[in-house]
């Protein structure tokens, strides 16, 4: 076991799902400790056959010895953790999460455990369960921690540790900002994507066009609908802990939109042609292929 | 040079881009003689060095000989023909075009040519030019064929002949269904995902959350807004040639918009998860992965 590391010599991971699994798997591989728990005893058995942890198990009194624990659960559990689970998290060890939202994670946990860091490791495949998690997930990517005025800045640097030891790039950021960015970066694109999806079948006049459109459809309405139809209870997650950036971001977007519309049906194509330009634009700033 | 097949025997192709260096690669490795016209010399040598056709040339008379003549050129330049070109199709000739709008190329063409008949080969990749031409391009990918009443039926054969020696699924369809499905799942995806990028830029009273926002954008911002970032040109030729069906489609999508932010404002979770749901569902009805 890896003990030069101050801190970081035994971690405990709560779930071992597509995140919790691939932090288990290149931790391990870098010679800390690591301790899963899982719900079921059924996932001890498919975590262990795949290595996920050193030790896995249903009992959360193998985080005894944790000196950081990572919450690796789905938002909607981090917000609702379990007295079982709240009873067993040791005073001094740090706790982290993974939410994708983290004004509400800071709300709820503040008071929980005072040595809470809130994180949001952002990667992620199509994949989730326990047989998702892979090894090199978190390299080059961002790691946010949204810490406050009175998180303890030597549990920051724990997690820290823990995202440079994954190859994460480590951004510290305000809460709010976090929470607005993500709106605009992942929660609207799952909105404007669905809404597009639901066009498809609002339009019952003409079956003929539609029944054309499936065969016709290929890549560019692929990409387009690809997060819109995803899934719904990971959308009704982020839209329910993430309303207030989403509706404010939705007003500007009803405004953008109108616009472009506008543009059509007033036939102002070369204002039309500038305002794709800067569309293209802003994609670059954002996308670096 | 193959002369079995009656009719394709000599194919002119009218620029030598994406699109028609494409079909110039293909019909070759299949024995057929293919004239290529483009505009300007440079490009003759360019499509020469790449083997697009046999004969490559600035002069329309290189067109005097071909029983089909296929109008590989963008939407703006195939609904505004030259004089010259014009004067150069031969008038027993099949001329078909691979225009991504179909009612105003049947406007267009219906008076210009007798044996015209309209048509959109649905490939594509990101490049264009001279160099962008590649074999198989159209293996296996939709051809849409569609005729008027007025449209001569042995011409429609030589298309298909055409369409189905390029791999090609062979379809016909009404026009109008034609420009309102491709509204649907090409033309309204470029408008959603435009007004989602310019979102990014029209909020200026918080920038630091955008700073971020541009450090996080990852696969599902990338996707959702590739099309809304392309070729602004490309954007504008299909917004004014199919504004009708666009601007149809952009109000049910506004509809459907206003749907899903009136769920969120007003905590509908359970219709929220049931809307996206369908979403997903209606995906799975047009993308076959």
């Amino acid at each position: 076991m890896k003990s030069n590391s101050k801190g970081l010599n035994q971690i405990g991971i709560v779930g071992l799902g597509l995140i919790g699994g691939s932090i288990g798997l290149d931790l391990q591989a870098q010679g800390y400790k690591v301790c899963g728990l899982v719900n079921r005893e059924l996932t001890v058995k498919k975590a262990q056959s795949r290595n996920l942890a050193q030790v896995i198990d249903t009992d959360p009194k193998i985080l005894a010895n944790c000196s950081i624990i990572i919450l690796a659960l789905p938002l909607s559990e981090i917000l609702n953790p379990s007295r079982e689970l709240l009873n067993h998290l040791p005073i001094n060890a740090v706790i982290t999460d993974v939410g994708s939202v983290k004004v509400p994670v800071i709300k709820t946990w503040t008071n929980l455990h005072p040595q809470f860091v809130a994180s949001h490791p952002m990667a992620g495949t199509h994949k989730s369960g326990v047989e998702a998690g892979q090894h090199n997930l978190f390299r080059n990517r961002p790691w946010v921690a949204t810490p406050t005025r009175s998180t303890n800045s030597e549990a920051i640097e724990m997690v820290k540790k823990l995202a440079q030891a994954l190859g994460s790039k480590w951004i510290i950021a305000d809460p709010y900002n976090h929470d607005k960015a993500v709106a605009l970066i992942s929660h609207l694109p799952v909105i404007v994507s669905a809404a597009l999806l639901n066009t498809a079948t609002e339009d019952n006049d003409n079956l003929w066009y539609l029944e054309l459109a499936r065969k016709l459809a290929s890549s560019g309405f692929s990409d387009t609908t690809r997060v819109g139809g995803g899934n719904p209870k990971l959308g009704v997650d982020m839209a329910s802990n993430n309303s207030h950036s989403i509706l404010e971001l939705l007003d500007l977007y009803q405004v953008s939109l109108e616009n472009l519309k506008e543009m059509i049906a007033s036939k102002k194509w070369e204002e039309l042609n500038n305002v794709l330009d800067k569309a293209a634009k802003t994609r670059s700033q954002f996308i670096n292929n």
